[in-house]
């Protein structure tokens, strides 16, 4: 049971999109580094595995993109991934300058554990909203990325 | 123009609510981050002024809650914006160890050249959405937030 005295929005920012975002955020990720405790992996290390996952890999670039991280972020979570042989480096057969992050059957097998405790904590997160309203959040969510100036991004 | 080809959010994130949320969070603050430069706030910063500005101000205590942020971090920011006589912390009459953050005049001057900055940059990032479609994604995310477990707030 909640305390209806206590509101975790302030009624001063009730409509504040970017304090709401962040503290959203905040949250989430929290919880899910919680969740994910007993793997080993980070909110952050769960995503790149996650695109790592896709197809036959992800550009290193793209990742940058992706999680909208530094560049040197980025060869850290890749570094602590293949430490622990969840991916590997390949060389893009098309383009010798571009390396691949591409999951090994290591990193299938974490992922495979990983993602129901993910999944299980933004359903607690978020349960109080229908599949409709999560569709809805998610796809406001998708508008507004898309249509935000890419330097922000 | 968006180039149709590269789409922002990653098909295999596309229902991810812990990304899209870190992602659009991370977005928001830098856009607004970049709206403030001329004031010299940061987004954490024009933030709690908001706060400091209800009432008679906000007990200290409350920021850390409303903030998401470790009380170390907050002392810092009330730190940098009594610094600049934006704020003021003052001792609660009804309880001694209350401490007040409120807002003074030169603050709420800032505030008042801050606001139109940072809802402009919001509104440019969600100008894709309708006002409907924002309060209904303000009223998602309060709903997540007023549901999470509060160790995670």
């Amino acid at each position: 049971m909640s305390s209806p005295a206590l509101s975790v929005v302030p009624a001063a920012l009730a409509d504040d999109l970017g304090f709401l975002l962040a503290r959203a955020s905040a949250t989430a990720l929290r919880a899910t580094n919680d969740a994910l405790r007993d793997t080993g992996l980070r909110s952050r290390h769960y995503v790149l595995l996650k695109l790592a996952a896709e197809g036959d890999g992800v550009p290193q670039r793209r990742v940058v993109d992706d999680l909208g991280l530094d560049p040197s972020a980025v060869v850290v979570l890749v570094d602590d991934l293949e430490r622990r042989d969840l991916v590997e480096r390949v060389q893009d057969p098309g383009d010798r300058r571009t390396r691949i992050i591409a999951i090994t059957s290591a990193g299938r097998r974490l992922l495979r554990q990983a993602r129901p405790l993910a999944d299980t904590t933004m359903d607690t997160l978020l349960r109080h909203l229908g599949a409709e309203q999560r569709q809805e959040l998610a796809a406001l969510l998708g508008e507004m990325l898309e249509a935000a100036d890419p330097k922000y991004h």
